[in-house]
């Protein structure tokens, strides 16, 4: 099978065009230490939006002959693109949204290698220092607005999910743009895509031609979940850790719908920060939603949160069932609680500061085979550690799953191993199970095969 | 059953917050020849947009407490609405698309009659005064953007259709907003809202924000078919000839949807129109189109016109079955023609002064039964002649279907009649029938009863 | 001695690039009730600015090979000007603002003879035709915008001052421009040039970009007195009478620098409306300013008020010598107070409905030696109209001394003769006599004669 | 004598209005490390427009009590100041150029700090390090603009002129606002704000609403020249000679206007560069133009050229006495070429890379007693060098005359001694006493005392 490609020149959107003769070398530095493959893969990841895959070392294999080049022009740089996926393309010119997209990967990509990684003024091994980094990205890519109300609803679930559940992630975007409220997801298809095309019709109806459709991706994931035009801020952080950080701190609330280990990952991220006891007074609108076919799927993840984390958990979040607009008007008072408490705070309504999270859900968890089986998954410990624990297992099971580390991984050594409490690892394999059962875990198309295997 | 209303207090958009002490006294005089009835009734239909009504009587029974008032005040007028539909809001706040069009609504309104009806400069007897008439309603709502290339494509087609077919419109909607292109529809829903949809998300993954929407309706018909309130761009035409008028000289192209009545009613005004031979040089891209389901459909369109108008006639349109790309990229084809040859004429861009009409297809057609009943609707006649006399045949049970005087008319007096040749009228009375039994008559609900009895 | 001239094709600016086929010819009828002579004069009028005439007849003989032409083009029309003054360019390209002014002249032509004058809605012999067709010609203009506070202050002065008096006027404007009010002038030079230039830098201080620079002007005078490029909204009303209703509905306050023959026609314009008892509530600021050097030429003028109109009248405004900052603030408390008046009454900001203007300075005045010899000047009458028929008798004079159609009369029939009550006419005489030595009537550089005679 | 102070807050303008912690705490800390007391004095300068001191330490020492704090709120900081110089409000509220510098100020000392002199990425003492560094200062400042030709007029002169000079540079101004090109000056009084001001109309005229008034100065001289609140980009540069970097670098032509001992520094300076064999073939436009009363400034200025750098220096510029429009005319054309050149090596238009900067130019040159006695003003050496050093002991006087640090240090020393060259320093000693005779040194009102003495 061969895959249709296109050549083209781009003029840059936005700030971008203006580098240094510095920045450009280093972004075509092919050497170990350079740029140059990291912004190459992330660019074809991008690039990659509309096609049917989401298995990352399968996108890189077929367009192994793609090709990124920087251009010194008296207007400022172009990118010369070689070999960039068709489907990018309308009648042969890029469609803006994926153009704008690719200055966005260029941006962060430098920053965070610049200013970030190679700057001794960020310690990125303390808290304050990750949050600090968090913050500086962020600002960079334009994504904070202090003039704005809180407004942003954080939009989680899966990228593989039914067309039934997809319609449904339509309609609750759409009240929810109806009222005025953004949408910020990790950007994919499926889930991540649902709202954002909702939302649009939403505020056009309003004449909102302000809405915000802002994409959080790392360069782990981007190939695997590639980010669909709509998304209007796209940011790339350098890890997951920081854009689940990204997430919980420039949102306002979040809404989740049914998925698989990724959207097991970001519920136990959130409650684990939520059921840490600093946050105990910070408001948090929560909820989880899918339409009435998806009752049973949160029955079961309820039940999961109840036996591991227990019934404090379970007050942290509201489970809806087919009722889109009751979704939106709780999210709108649940983010109003928001706004009183960050103006009673003086906390910034575009940056949560006062979130406490803890260095366990900060620090980039690597999901090797020795990681993966040396997690502390029993109940002998805080229950905040306890969701930090499981949260790297859900963590490493994604990335064996569709990033390109992960799969090399496992086609070298085999399943990961996950153990621990025998109640807690029963109860974590009949969820997985009943992932794999739903085709949640990768796009349809081909059977899936595990990549772990739970030590019971 | 009840109907749900608020009232509420409206500031204007746009220019219309200036009006002089005389034009609010005209607009609020519920005297014979005062303009109060008319105003309230088409600001109602505005309103109801989103309920599953077609039947303008109806409409009116349902709400009629329904009170609108004009209030001068220092920074220019407000509205003030008693008894609204519920349905035009939001948490109690009116969807401001709807919002604007209540202002349109209110700018059509008065202009067409002070400066139109009551002005003796537009000799509405003569051709030309009509056509004049048409372009200055059209340039006061702003609607002529002489700076704009060619690219207004007209999507006519029912509002009462299947679920494929509605999905197929969005589909053609999307294609064709990815290409920059815009959309113009009679503004009710089904074929006149999924295109505008569509277009929404294309225009946004190309971050066009200037994506036009316009809608073109008219007293008598707006009941029946609310404005859908993505439509960013309403015009209130004095009657159905002058609509049509406005269709095909602001349009660059027509896509036909299936429908029933009206759709058929549509085809016979374009094809005699392009069927006179002063326009026999002018381009103008006409696509039939549908989902493969709705294949038998244009086959029985097609065969209808070879039977009435000839072979001449099939050949100014294509029939496209179920690739909304290849209707985008011939439209597109066919509007860099018609921008060519404007160009070579000097023709303006954003109003076709040369297309030819015939006073056949401008003077407004009144159905009465009597009208009806003296149809010339035999071959005996030019071709252009003939589509123009089946045009008015087909207007008329649009009106015995869904607009109030229609309605009672009916109510009153029994079945239009419609007479013709033989073969003609099996033919027409086999469509009609067949627009029955697909329910494109009527939205579903209710069983449908016909307003018209084919004598053959 | 020649004059340098260009010819150039103009695209249009704004909304006029719109015109129907029958307004374009109405526009070129050469014919006596066509109105391409007004057209041309009015255009060559604003073409002339920079120039150092302020004699219309002048401008006509220099330029008559001057022509303009209108041209359809597929995005509209184009203007072609041939043999155009050349001060109006810079590097053979028309200057901006000059540009916008052309197309203000066709659009308030077009309108008033299509819209106003032949349309039978608007009857002109009554009080209440003339507010309302002043209201559509200025809402047709564009020049009434609801949502802004009132801040728009009106800048009378001579055309001809001194250097100092001219240097003061630019003071005044940068104050009022610094406090976010806009300036509205008869748009010639002079005291009608200096507030916009000064108000221009206060605007740029203040990061105001949408500061409004509004003149005034009618064809009898344009020719004398040339907008100048600064102001941005041009408006050409059909005679002077409304030209100064114009000013008095939109303009929030007046300041009334030093001026000749045409000054005192607006002061008693001002003073007769102020005066009517229907008007004793209603607040307008009105303030007399100049350099010190000006104090003696504002207690000549106060005297002849004194002794014409009486105390009242005296009343109704302050002097204020030398102090820009002074002038700015009591505008500003003076307009605060002309809010809160149309707040209470609802009256619009954008337009004085409340204002009471007799018809006396509503009716077109003609200045015909008979109707000058025939003015009735003495105090036997009510005060507001004996300030009418002093209007009058200086308008006349600005006639006789700039205008075109008046330069004619007093070459073929010699002197207007004025007379009256023989203490008014002492006092006029004198106060004309002033006029002249201080060459206020005309700009300086050839030898005044006096156009009038007074006859004791 | 006591000065009028106010109070006041401030909400950001701009991008500034988001600070993290850390950057807060940098901003506020007043130990010896911290940036307050820099941040202070820089805020008291802005505020300081329109005051007639160009005395730095005079300011300091008025206004004391200034404080200047951040506060952080749920929309972002806010500026907190006591005791500001009230010449910066207008009736209590801050006019909005000031408030915007006020921000510019903030951003360019954060960035500096932290970006630039902390950051080991730059290397400050390469020549490359440095020109880089003066590139991100100001892409951060967002001065840099890809998309617009080439169209900054540099315009040098003194802060210090007579009347006539000050009209002509408006005159200038006007001519090049007329022919949209922009102005960027060292951003004080005197030949920096006369063109702004004549820009400003030359820009109203044509609608320009884009017209940038660029202002670049330095922490050292910004007390002495506080910026006029035309000036809509402020870039605070770190030094001197960074901020002539940035003018020629950005700038596409220079216009110098007569001045002291700051324009003989800045004529030197580009001189020195131009005369650097590498730039023989760089195309960069120079004017030395005032009114007929400083034709013999010009005559000795040119002739000191002649003696110290040769004639190959005196053919880098064009000296145009009295003819604004010339002025204009010749810096069109020369800017023409500068874009045919940049094009041609494709070099950006915002930023010359191609131009070759000596590090004799970029060092930092501190002019204490020792450095001033050991400058090497001979003729032994290359021009471009001697160019240098003349230009370090005009600039060691300029620091003596306004700056405070230099104040300070001739209060403690006593003169700067400044040797060399016989026939040069005689010459220096003329054109220097000349300066004074002209009151160009320091504003007029108190008696010049020479703060130099050259050793003959």
């Amino acid at each position: 099978m061969t895959y249709e490609v296109f050549d083209t020149l781009l003029s840059p959107e936005g700030r971008l065009d203006i580098l240094s003769k510095a920045e450009v070398q280093r972004l075509l530095d092919t050497s170990h230490g350079g740029l140059y493959q990291l912004f190459r893969n992330c660019a074809l990841a991008v690039l990659n939006t509309g096609n049917d895959t989401d298995d990352a070392k399968e996108l890189l294999d077929h367009y192994q002959s793609f090709q990124i080049n920087i251009i010194q022009r008296e207007r400022g740089i172009k990118l010369e693109l070689k070999g960039a996926p068709a489907t990018a393309f309308v009648d042969g010119v890029m469609i803006k949204g994926i153009h704008e997209h690719l200055f966005s990967v260029l941006r962060d990509i430098l920053f965070t290698h610049d200013e970030i990684l190679s700057n001794p003024t960020f310690d990125l091994k303390s808290s304050t220092g990750i949050t600090d980094s968090v913050f500086h990205i962020l600002r960079n890519a334009n994504v904070l607005h202090p003039h704005l109300n809180p407004k942003m609803v954080v939009c989680w679930g899966g990228h593989s999910i039914s067309r039934d559940e997809y319609e449904y992630t339509k309609k609750v975007g759409y009240q929810i743009g109806l009222r005025d409220l953004d949408i910020c997801t990790g950007c994919g298809p499926g889930a991540m895509k649902g709202p954002m095309k909702g939302a649009t019709i939403g505020h056009a109806k309003q004449r909102i031609a302000t809405g915000r459709y802002l994409g959080i991706s790392e360069p782990g994931i981007i190939a695997a979940e590639a980010p669909n035009p709509i998304v209007n801020d796209l940011v790339i952080m350098p890890d997951i850790e920081k854009r689940l950080e990204a997430f919980v701190r420039t949102g306002h609330g979040i809404i989740v719908f049914p998925g698989g280990a990724g959207t097991a990952e970001e519920i136990l991220y959130i409650l684990g920060i939520l059921l840490h006891p600093d946050n105990a007074e910070v408001p948090f609108p929560l909820i989880f939603t899918g339409p009435s076919g998806s009752a049973d799927y949160f029955r079961q993840i309820d039940h999961f949160i109840g036996i591991t984390l227990g019934p404090d958990a379970q007050k942290l979040y509201k489970i809806i069932v087919d009722d889109p607009e009751q979704v939106a008007l709780e999210m709108q008072a649940g983010i109003a609680a928001v706004r009183a408490y960050r103006k009673s705070k003086g906390d910034a309504y575009y940056f949560s500061w006062t979130l406490k999270i803890d260095q366990a859900f900060q620090q980039p968890f690597e999901p090797t085979h020795e990681n993966m089986r040396n997690l502390s998954l029993h109940k002998n410990q805080e229950t905040h550690l306890l969701a930090a624990n499981l949260r790297r297992a859900f963590s490493g099971v994604v990335a064996g799953n569709v990033k390109e580390s992960g799969i090399r991984a496992i086609e070298q050594h085999g399943h990961f191993e996950i153990s621990g409490d025998r109640e807690i690892m029963e109860h974590m394999d009949a969820l997985l199970a009943s992932f794999v059962a739903q085709s949640r875990m990768k796009l349809p198309g081909k059977t899936y095969t595990p990549c772990y295997r739970i030590i019971k």
